[in-house]
C-alpha cells in the first residue's frame, strides 16, 4: 500500500517531512540559470532545463535526509510542455533516489475525466500495444468538491498500482474558511464533512500502519483544527502544508501526528528551496543550504514527536 | 472583456454552444491513428500527434458553426508532456480560426501557486528578457474550494489580459450533491454559497452584455437548479456541461439562458467527437459528422431560445 511505503520511508529516515519542489525562477541561483540560458536561450526550454538542474541538486542533497518530495504542478505548467517534460524527469529522478513522490496537482473532475487524470499522474496509459507511465507519481493531491464519483477512478488505480491520494480538507491559505469553515445543517463544518468522506473513501485500503490510500491535506496554519481532524480521521494520513514560510511552526504541526509520531507528513517548500538566499550564500552552496534547512526542520519537528518515530 | 468576446462570437454564430475537445484514443478514426503510429510508433508522441490531427479536423469542421472549443486538460496530460505540447498547439490552432478557447483544467490552489497557474493557462510567463504564453487560453475552469485568495490572482490576469474563468458551482456528475447540495446553517446550499462568490468575484468586471469575467459551471443534468442559479447569478455566464452523452437535452439547458438567449454556453464533447461512429461512418467523414452533430445541437437549442439570440 502506497501510504505504507511513505510511512516506511518516514520511519527509516526518522523524519516525517516532505520537500516541496516549487521551482520559481527567482529561487534558482544565477549560475544555474546562466548555464541553461547559454545553452537553450531565455526560452521556456531554457527555464525548464534550469528547473531540472536545480531540482536534481536539491534531490541529491536531501534524499538521504527526507523521505519524500512534492512537486507542485503549477510551477511546471508555467513553463508549458517543456515544464511538464522536466516534471516527469524530476519524478523519475526522485524515485531513482528512493524518494516517495507526491504530485501536487489538486486535480478534480467527473468520473470519466478523472480516469484520464488518474492514468496520467498515478497510472499507466495504453497506446496501441504499449503501456506508458506519463508522470509516474506515488500519490496525487485532489479536490473532492465533486464527490465520490470524482474520486472513485483514483481509488481503482491506487489499489491496482499501489498509489495514494491526498484530498483537500482544510487548506493552509487565509481565505480557506470562506467555504471550508461554514457550518452545515446539523452543526459540522464543510471541512469536517470532507474529512468524513476521506475516511469513507479510504475504508477499503487500510494498510499495515493503520492508514489508508486516501490521505487529507490540512494546513499547519490551523493547529486547533489540525489536532481535531487527527482524531476525526484515524485512518487518514495528513499532508501538512503551511509550515515555515506560510507561518506554521513545529508546535502548530504537532497535532497532526498520532502517539507514535506517524500519521502525518509536513511540507516545506520555500524555506528549503531558498535557504541559500537566507544564509547569504552566492548560490554555489544552494544544495547544501537546502540540506541544512531540511535537517533543521527535522530537528524542529522532533521536539514535538516521540524519541523514536514509528 | 473576455466574456464579451465569447458573447460576440455566440451572437455572430447565433449558437450558444462549445465543443469539448476530449480526445480519447478510441474516439479517433483508425486511419488517423495508423498514420500517426506509422510515423512516431505506438508511443505517447504518436498518440499526441493523432490527437492533434484529429483536433485540427474537428476545429476546421466546426469553426464556422460553433463559437468556442473547450479542451479538457486531463486528456492531454494522459499523454504526458507530448500531450501538453499538442494541447498548446490545439489552442493556438483554434484561436487562429477565430474560436474562443476555454481550457478545462479545474485548477485550484493557494494564491502564490494560483499565480503560476494563471500565468500558465491565461497569462504570460517571463524568462529573462522574454515573455511567453505557455498555453494561451481565453478562459480557464477553476475550483473555488480554497476561497477568495485562490481566485484573486486569476482576476488580475483576467483584467490585464482580457481573460475569464468559470468556477465550479453545481457540477453535472451524479454525486455532485454529496457536498454541493448540502445545506449550510441559514438554509442556503453549498452550491448557492459558491454562486454568491461568483457574483462577488465578478463584481469589478461586468462587460458590455452585463456579464463579468467570472463565469460558473452548472450541469444541464440539474435543470431546476440551473434555472434558479440563472436568477441568483445575474452577472455570471454559465458554462453548461452535461448536454448530450451525459443525458441533458435542450429543455434541461433552457434555464441557463437570459431572456435574450445569452448568459450561457452549452458544451457537448462526446456526441460531437464520436458522431462518425453513431452515424456508421468508417472514420473518413469524422469531421463532417462532427459538423452535422454541431448543427443538430444548435438547432435543438434554438427550440428553447428567442428567434434571434442577443
Amino acid at each position: 500500500m502506497a501510504m505504507d511505503r511513505l510511512i516506511q520511508n518516514i520511519i527509516e529516515k526518522q523524519n516525517p517531512t516532505v520537500v516541496g519542489l516549487d521551482p520559481k525562477l527567482d529561487y534558482i541561483p544565477k549560475q544555474i540559470l546562466d548555464a541553461a540560458f547559454a545553452k537553450e536561450g531565455e526560452t521556456l526550454r531554457g527555464a525548464a532545463e534550469a528547473v531540472l538542474a536545480y531540482n536534481k541538486g536539491i534531490i541529491d542533497a536531501v534524499c538521504g535526509i527526507v523521505p519524500a518530495v512534492k512537486p507542485q504542478c503549477a510551477y511546471y505548467e508555467a513553463f508549458g510542455w517543456e515544464g511538464m517534460r522536466v516534471l516527469a524527469e524530476t519524478v523519475s529522478y526522485a524515485k531513482g533516489k528512493g524518494m516517495f513522490v507526491i504530485l501536487d496537482g489538486k486535480r478534480n473532475d467527473i468520473g470519466s475525466t478523472m480516469e484520464a487524470y488518474a492514468g496520467a499522474h498515478l497510472g499507466i496509459v495504453k497506446v496501441g500495444a504499449n503501456e506508458y507511465e506519463p508522470f509516474g507519481g506515488d500519490a496525487l493531491t485532489v479536490n473532492g468538491y465533486l464527490g465520490t464519483d470524482g474520486i472513485g477512478p483514483l481509488l481503482g488505480v491506487c489499489a491496482a498500482r499501489d498509489r495514494g491520494v491526498f484530498v483537500l480538507v482544510k487548506t493552509s491559505n487565509p481565505s480557506s474558511g470562506e467555504l471550508q469553515d461554514r457550518k452545515l445543517e446539523g452543526g459540522e463544518t464543510v471541512y469536517e464533512a470532507m474529512a468524513a468522506k476521506c475516511e469513507e473513501w479510504g475504508a477499503g485500503s487500510v494498510g499495515a500502519f493503520g492508514y489508508s490510500a486516501v490521505g487529507a491535506v490540512v494546513g499547519a496554519t490551523w493547529p486547533k483544527e489540525l489536532a481535531a481532524l487527527r482524531r476525526l480521521m484515524p485512518h487518514t494520513m495528513i499532508l501538512v502544508p503551511g509550515y515555515g514560510a506560510q507561518g506554521g511552526g513545529a508546535s502548530d504541526a504537532a497535532g497532526a501526528f498520532d502517539e507514535k509520531g506517524l500519521g502525518a507528513v509536513v511540507n516545506s517548500s520555500r524555506a528549503v528551496l531558498t535557504a541559500w538566499k537566507k544564509k547569504g550564500d552566492d548560490g554555489n552552496r544552494f544544495a547544501e543550504c537546502a540540506a541544512e534547512e531540511a535537517i533543521r526542520m527535522r530537528e524542529d519537528l522532533k521536539t514535538v514527536l516521540p524519541a523514536r518515530i514509528g
